[in-house]
């Protein structure tokens, strides 16, 4: 598993760059997945790209990354706010933990303020747009050292 | 799509006519199906009608109405109180939705009185029984002109 | 009384279709009154439609229903959210009460997803525009058999 | 206004002994004037009772009461719990203010706790049924001296 | 046990009448035991008088009452606000329960305005002085019949 | 309606000057309407000032305000902090809205510090005393232009 | 069904042994699974153990135990603090259920204080290790008398 | 002290069985003490069972429960609610700590949910009738190994 | 000091008339305090303004108005809702203290709606523009007779 | 009763220096009532040492100052959080009081921050250790001059 | 900075002596300069202390204390409620911190019964009058052994 | 000002490695300046970082970049939490605005978890040590194109 960063994705966001551009913008998650894929290469990192829109798929990817990830960026979306059970997983899985949102959460409605994955995350990155992903994995290769 | 109309059900309701027919009464989700399209026809409208105890699959539901159905109608059960998943869906659908609880369920537990999916629908509807499908349905039909 | 239905409105609705279209739509009180006669005799239902600004009013509209009609549907307006004296008049009536909103509360400010009235109803229909009236008469007309 | 009690009732009152008679027992408002009267006349005073179902006509009665009444009893209902407008015309009343309510209030839904009227009250009796009145006019007889 | 009223009394009010008349004026508890006596034997009841500034001797004066007192009037003093036990034990008593407060506690601070007790009793006086403890046996000749 | 200002107010402002001098000041409501109507003809403004105890009845000032004044000048008294009724009739209102105060509502009770009036509002004064009106009118000269 | 218990377990548990042993403990679902036969055939009770990650399949496990259990032990792990689907599929159940917890749940952060199971359970059991499934079962056993 | 099991109960239970049997069941404590020395037995464990409705009395229990007791099985009864003092003299005990309640507080009023014991209780187990305390000694054994 | 009045400002209004034109207006400071001074010639006072950015500065600004001022008006802007250092130095100062908010600070954000200072200024006057200055200058007047 | 201080220790206390000694120290309450006598001789004071794990006993120790102490110094231990009794005890009593905790109960858990007693109390010292008895004795000689 | 203490000062305290002497006595904080110094000297501790009304001012003299001060003795005035700057200063120390309130703040408004120098502290002293800061110097004199 | 960037640091950044390590790491602040100088000459932006210790002169730095910065890189500290001071400056500057802090705030302290300044910022990057200045740093150069 040695060097390599599973990238997890939450509900709704297999329809990125499909809906509500204004607020997710243009870029679909397959581009993520390459943006990420080539950075990767360029910081002697692997990357694999995964999503759901079910929670507990979400828990199970979190399991297999236990053996296979070195690091997980998770953008749980809007299980973020409402899952505890992917907080445990997360809690069972050792490795540097980096939670994105696209949008700036801070600024929406107020359920959106909390995160249950924050409360594991070594840190948290909202309102990049897309771009945080990549900024993710940078700080990834530094925390792997 | 045009003029069908997606009739969205969550957990438990695969249990409707079965369970506590105090609460929810006798008749089946496919009495449901079998009135709403009869009606449906009356009213120049197709009717789907689905159902899912999984919050994973619902969002998926959603997602796929938004290439196949005019207007969603969803009964979310207990996903209402308790999905900001299903809510970002359904942000991301821009036909009309209504909201169908078959039991009040503001004279019910306090943690019912809250739905997420009611800050996206056009209407809601509570305590009419399983004719609330039939009256959405009817709504349904003048905001689709 | 037998099968005569009262309609009761409250603050600020005499005002319906000359203010705040945007929210509550352009057809006036006297519309809803003449739809609903209509409907009604479809039913075989009377219906008698009362409006008032002033809560002591609504109370006694709700006493002389407790001889007069069959059942009551009610949009409070304004007092749904502050008005125990309605809620208690409403416990004194024995028949099916069925409350009303035009627009969907749940989308607007926070004083306005509690009513005091929802604890008595039996059915709450929100969001629905004036077409909410025609769709609880129907509902009345299952309640009564 | 010499040794003269006002006794002042709020919303629904007037169908005391009418309604829900195992809360409110089966006297009627007029058996508790002539109880009164009887009491007071073995006390030393008279009394007047009124009721309203209309907030500003109870505010309008306490005005009354300033220059007619050496004491007010007041039981007043549902309006306890929303009516800042009968606390602030009790305020302007400079005699002993007594508050009744026949049904334990405390052991009812939650919003039936507070009451504004408690704040300026000299002494609050609730659940000792239409007694409450009678055992609040001996209060206001040794208040009175 | 038949028709003696337990007149049990809270921490502090063998202070009655030496603290802050102010608030609690100048009779002693003493004076209410006989005043409550002499009143009794108009009403055809007898009356006990106890007192305690220990919470779990209350709960045992209550357990005795079980068998010995046909009814409660308890001051619970401090222990309203903070006692489950005394709620507790007033629970597994079968007879009628009245609570006094000498003062109007709804005018005091915010932690005097609940009580656990009220949840059991069947009526709260609370302002009315000592005289309470009168105006309570008055009205437990009514419920005792 | 050109030019023409109403000023409303709400219940117990009939006492002022009689009532609670301390907090309220001892000019009269005719007062208030002298002092206005004179400041008015100096601005090029007509006045008209209304009271009422009962909530309707200032609903429906309001509504008479559409067809008859340029702006309202509302002191809502207690209605402010309970009456979502008025905040409805002032929506429905088009012109200019100040409201004012007579003492610092901010310094007084908690349930004092909220206004539902101050949601519509334009403009708010409190703590002014009496002379507030005369502020108001001020500003409502330079608002009209 | 005569007599078979349903153990279901939430997310993360399939991890049990091999995640956070100082939470809890080292032994693995299977063990648990063996040691309940065990003691079950002691009892006169068979058993049969499932998990799941997925909220939706633990809703199905409840609709099979309707027809298939006599009573049903329950871990629903970080799905007791968020699943009210969970909640309602077993209202719709008939048996007794018991509630388990490895850990005590109450020690830990604030949101896993509140279970929702809690409120349909017949009985919780909380850090008493993976010996809370076995005592469940004790307890069963004397439900089932 | 070795192997000696000290159980302590609250307020009330000195009533057990013979209050609110559908609540709390009709054994007593005796009965509990004589089933829970049998299973000691078996167990190797010897049990004293001590009642107390003074809170101080069982912080005192407590005390002495730090040289004589190997482990503590409590149920705080209404002190689980409100006292610190329990909680504090528990935290100053070496041994492991066991929490039982009779009835499921988590189906019964609010205040009911939180206790201050289950903070420092290795385990908590309730609504598992009068068992519970047996289970609570299973568990006890195998903790004390 | 005789008869000078001191004009305070808070954070960013410096900026006034640069910024936000929409919620602020287009007057500079400057503007205010030529107007006030004009104002303040015909009303027997003299003015002087100052502005700071610094809460510690505002402090000062107070101590310095125990000497030098007759009154104080002061527009706290984000410090109303933050400070309790300006309402201690205000609780020091012994002169009329007015507030002003140039916005209806009641329309904004939650935070807003609060303000220290508000309880100890003797009146307040919000979303009057920078007019409001010149409304609590003639108050001031009034004030200092 | 001239010049003596009562020095007044709640629950647990009676284990101070034996129980968690990173939090309390390794003085025993014996320590510091010679400490404290010696001290008081220096400063002119007598002092009496008095400590219950029972809240009515401290209730009736505070009863026993009235006419023996002219001082109380209190460390209500954990009665702080939850005792009006010992509240309305204190408020009963005349002369100064002075409340005492060993640790710095702001530093602890949540429900510790809140005291009864300090809204009595002329002050209040934690986290000074039992150094902190001495030093309130050190200002008792100061408040009785 | 062997064994001296900086002695710090929030906003106001330039007042001291001259503001609300009912609340905070008549001596300046020179006087407190002087007599904290001369106590010093008997206990072998340099004092020197300081007063801001700015908030980066005593964040500022917090860093230099780091380099020059075996301790800090802090009354945080009216930022003890709003900094958590000074916190964050504060927790930059290594040294012992003292707390020093003149008056008893939880006898006075909600607003200042929370401290976020608490948090830091290691002991709090509150309305002790200035003697707080001797006795706190006192208390310094023993951490520093 | 075209393309140079401000970086803002709010208090006791100054002290950036040399306070609590293992939270902040051991980087200066100085060193923070001379990585983003460079990343920035690489992205074709110009860079200049200051720091303070002061609320007022930070809202000072923000006006100051309405005229010189492009864009605004701020780490508000401790005032993210406190200040609408600073808000309201950025509220009135019109480029991008990216917030960084090195912890994971929402790991930290309740009171951490609320930033004023994230209801501006277009972004929030936490706990990505002083690497997230960095990250901020190439996502201002994507949004300023």
């Amino acid at each position: 598993m040695a060097r390599t960063i599973h990238i997890l994705n939450g509900p709704n966001l297999n329809l990125l760059g499909k809906r509500e551009p204004e607020i997710y913008g243009s870029e679909t998650l397959e581009d993520v997945a390459q943006a990420c894929a080539a950075l990767g290469k360029e910081l002697g990192l692997e990357t694999a790209l995964f999503q759901s829109n079910h929670e507990g798929e979400i828990v199970e990817m979190i399991h297999r990354a236990r053996a296979a990830a070195a690091g997980i960026i998770i953008n749980p979306a809007a299980y973020s706010h409402t899952s505890v059970a992917i907080l445990d997983a997360l809690n069972a899985y050792d490795g540097p933990v980096l939670e994105v949102h696209i949008s700036n959460v801070h600024k929406r409605e107020g359920f959106r303020h909390h995160s249950y994955v924050s409360q594991r995350a070594e840190g948290v990155i909202a309102g990049f747009g897309v771009q945080g992903y990549a900024l993710a994995l940078r700080r990834m290769a530094v925390l792997l050292g």
